[in-house]
């Protein structure tokens, strides 16, 4: 089969220097992944030393385990099933009968459903009756999960810290019990600062090989969840190869799927057709689902007088079906129903930001901050079923309204997670919109935001490719990166010293096998100094040996060396009187 | 000639719907560029009217006139040579010979001079004995010169608020009355946040035509000034090439030039070599010179124990002169032998951060802030001699002490303008540390940065190529606007209006022509849709025709004007029963 052959070639393959490593918890079955970074040692001028190994935060799953044999058709092993299973509070039923419809056909279409997942289960698992499986459930009753621990190990935490976390709201684990293919991550602003990675087909472009593939290969370059926003055909049946196959949480947008189901009339949608999409989205296991319930009637004319009206599909799909028929959401008026289903699979809510700005002119507007009130109110409803919930966030906004948008969302919000996509920072860059949003992101990440939305380059003109993915998410790694440093996060830091001391050292190897994206780094070095030679020489071609400034410093050490002093020893003794005569003159530097 | 060839045929390359316009001052010959871009009337649904064309500051000088006749062999007509003459304070002289040493080449090595500008003045001008021609000498005499109202209408600020700015020493205007082809332009916090390139070979890579062209290029893009930093061989040559042929001011460190005149070896710089190099600078007419006179004895040991300790090519050969000869740097104790020279050819200098972080484990450590402090007092001294002085920053930084180094400089050096590079946010990724700086740079723009030299993809790694100007360059122009719009700069949302109702509106030429760059805005969405009729299509390829929430958006008022209302009217009319309903039921939403 096509789709399996290719993607085994390109998910073997690994980052330089690299291994997988796993650290195991108080149990066997808890094997916390890890990627660790081999470093050359230090040489020379530079002493002569062992460099300690690195390890980094691994998204990639499995496929970058030498050992695991790539299956596409099998799906990755179900990692958390025993966890659900001995908790004793799931059962398994017999699902929901898949239609033609759910793939965008109509009933006796040839094309239906030619496109099945293989080896599909029809047996999901929900809560057993008045059963709440959800993280936030376990967390208030004082329970430490599997989960939670996997995540503390994750993220160099304390276990407890995580359950409290999990507990208060300020922190969501997104985790359907349908997909026990996930490795536990943790989404909060006390952690490290996520990314996600939207893919999905649109009814113009792509095909389901191209999104597992763009799924694998944001995972691979750092994605923490992925979002399958497919609008075109056969959406049922790319998101069960995603999601059996995906390493990593994934979420949806349902009311996307709904209004195929009515034909792509936002009218004709109802209450019956959102919450059969919500079950059978449940049962392949979707991890969190955007839900534009704050949307109201009310909002609309606040929307009236904008630059660019409503940019969220979502949000608009809502504010026509709310007009159309002069009456309030059903998405609000359902959402304790909504909690019911969420809650006997534990999948998270992401209240979608239905009004955000989608130009600088409407950024922080009337209309965006009542939609965050009402997701004030159902982040309460959502709470009260030990639903786990976060809030998505703008949009378009210039940096001095950046911070308002933070503080009213913890505010408002009750410090639910803020999730947000971007902002970006101007409107007048489009093809470089990774750039203008990943300004902002990096600011709001700072300042709280627990996960980013990545932006590709192609944001506004079209669907991003598999090079978009990973221009969008290195360019989100950045920014989340940038924000954890920035917020002192603790080790953060390790990374971009052990890089900046390579870089120092001139061991290019180790520079690049650090780095983000150690093929492109190597690539980029190589355009002009492709001689293996080249990667130990102190210098590159930017400066030219004479004068790279980091060999000078060198020279200066060595100056020392050769005196048989210390650096220091050497430069004090030189300078003693000198100083002493500026301070005599003076001089306030000396002061 | 060939450089002549093809810089020609690159060079005339018009942006799409644009046309050079010119401004007119109080006199004929003050005719201040701006590119002025043509847009699609509305149409259908969105009202029939006229949208205004919208003008643009414009950096890209002659070349993209029509009726400018490239040749570069001639170089640019001297705009300012009446201004200058007029003043009557300056005179013509016999220049410095040009020796072989100045293109690298030892006396009678053949390949010496092979390489000169055709077209050479050996009849450089300079200040009369005892005068001072800088334009902050004539400011704070009172003086509104024809370059500050040049300013003055680029900017669309008052002309005696330019002379203040330049007076008080808040903005320069680097203008060697020697480079009479630059456009005048400001650097200062209270004008548009102005963005660098730089340009130059090193010893291992580029030659003359690829310089030449990279300047050319990134003044197309958008660069406010640019910065020669050649290393390698024919560094006069070329850099004659690049000044008679640039719109925009050039800048340089000199103390490169002088380092290869000794051969590269630090300890054998001396004063005699260094002011000779400023005088064949001066007379070739670079604007502004970077000198790091702030790198003293005393700072050295502070740098011993970094993690990458001197980054600055400048600081760390000055650093070693001073270590090798146990002496105070000969920049610093001749600093105001300088200033008698920037001030008889009015050359701005751009005080250099020898000791910059080059890791973000070094940034704002004792030794960067004791430079800082040194050029505090540099300032002043400048200021004394009416030379126009700017300051130069870091580095890497993580973003939460970015803030401190923008008041620190305010402080400091009080209110000269800051000139950063970056700073960078993270150091591990390297092939993006355009994204890594741009980051930082947009929010030390945003707190007062006056110019931010632009960092390209390939920085730690080599050397720019072409495509890594324009990337670097796009970058840095989203960074600086970016902080224009946060600072509040009038004006500065006229294009992100513009280009957000184009989107709004499905003008996509529009929205094409009105971003930084239209030529990859056009490729990108052409990518999946290319036919001509999409440039009109309510959608694109990103969500596909049912799930654009534009279209949906314009739905919604389409549905307004079937029944003949305004769309609020409509909106408020279904709305007033449900909004009442709300209020009786005590949802908070609706008080």
């Amino acid at each position: 089969m096509s789709i399996q052959k290719e993607l085994t070639i390109e998910l073997k393959s690994q980052f330089p220097a690299s291994r997988k490593v796993y650290v195991q918890g108080t149990r066997p079955d808890i094997q916390v992944p890890m990627r660790e970074i081999t470093l050359e040692p230090s040489r020379g001028d530079f002493g002569e030393e062992e460099n300690e190994p690195v390890r980094i935060y691994d998204t990639s799953g499995p496929y970058t385990d030498p050992v695991y044999e790539v299956d596409v058709i099998k799906g990755l092993p179900p990692l958390r099933q025993n966890w659900i299973l001995e908790r004793g509070d799931v059962e398994n039923y017999d699902g929901r009968e898949i239609k033609p419809e759910d793939n965008g056909f109509k009933e006796g279409d040839p094309r239906a459903n030619l496109e099945w997942f293989p080896n599909l289960n029809k047996k999901p698992l929900r809560a057993h009756r008045g059963k709440n499986v959800t993280q936030m459930h376990y967390a208030r009753k004082g329970m430490i999960t599997p989960e939670m621990e996997f995540i503390a190990i994750r993220e160099s935490m304390d276990p407890e810290f995580v359950r409290k976390e999990v507990a208060s709201g300020r922190a969501i684990i997104p985790v359907n019990i349908n997909h026990p293919e996930a490795e536990p991550m943790i989404i909060g602003r006390n952690f490290h600062v996520k990314i996600n990675a939207n893919i999905g087909n649109s009814a113009v472009s792509s095909s389901i090989e191209q999104e597992v593939e763009k799924m694998t290969w944001a995972t691979r370059w750092g994605a923490d969840t992925i979002m399958d926003l497919s609008t075109g055909k056969n959406i049922h049946t790319t998101r069960e190869w995603i999601i059996r196959n995906s390493p990593v949480p994934v979420g949806t947008v349902p009311i996307y799927q709904a209004l195929e189901k009515v034909n792509g009339i936002a009218e004709d949608l109802t209450w019956e057709v959102y919450r059969d999409t919500l079950i059978e989205q449940a049962e392949q296991g979707v991890d969190y689902f955007t839900i534009h319930a704050g949307v109201l009637l009310s909002h609309i004319p606040l929307t009236a007088k904008r630059m660019t009206g409503i940019v969220s599909r979502g949000g608009s799909i809502m504010a026509q079906w709310c007009l159309a028929h002069h009456k309030e959401s059903f998405l609000f008026t359902h959402f304790e129903d909504i909690c019911e289903i969420l809650k006997a699979y534990d999948i998270s809510v992401s209240l979608g930001d239905g009004l955000r700005p989608g130009s600088i002119a409407d950024a922080n507007d009337e209309a965006q901050f009542a939609e965050l009130e009402a997701l004030g109110i159902l982040t309460e409803i959502a709470w009260k079923h030990d639903v786990q919930v976060m809030i998505e966030g703008p949009g378009h906004v210039p940096m001095h309204l950046i911070k308002a948008n933070m503080e009213k969302q913890l505010e408002i919000c009750k410090e639910a997670p803020f999730y947000t996509l971007g902002p970006l920072t101007t409107d007048i860059a489009p093809g470089y919109d990774h750039i203008t949003s990943a300004i902002g992101a990096a600011q709001i990440g700072w300042y709280g935001t627990a996960m980013l939305c990545y932006v590709t380059p192609k944001e506004h003109l079209g669907l991003p490719n598999r090079e978009d993915v990973r221009e969008g998410v290195i360019t989100y790694k950045i920014a989340a990166h940038a924000a954890d440093l920035a917020k002192g996060h603790p080790g953060a830091q390790i990374r971009d010293n052990a890089l900046s001391k390579a870089r120092f050292e001139f061991r290019w190897n180790d520079q690049f096998n650090l780095s983000l994206d150690p093929e492109r780094a190597r690539e980029y070095h190589d355009e002009t100094l492709p001689a293996e030679g080249a990667k130990t020489a102190h210098f590159c071609s930017m400066c030219g040996p004479k004068f790279c400034s980091m060999r000078i410093s060198h020279d200066i050490k060595s100056m020392a060396h050769e005196k048989g002093l210390t650096e220091e020893e050497v430069i004090e003794e030189g300078m003693k009187e000198k100083a002493k005569e500026f301070v005599d003159n003076g001089s306030n530097i000396y002061k």
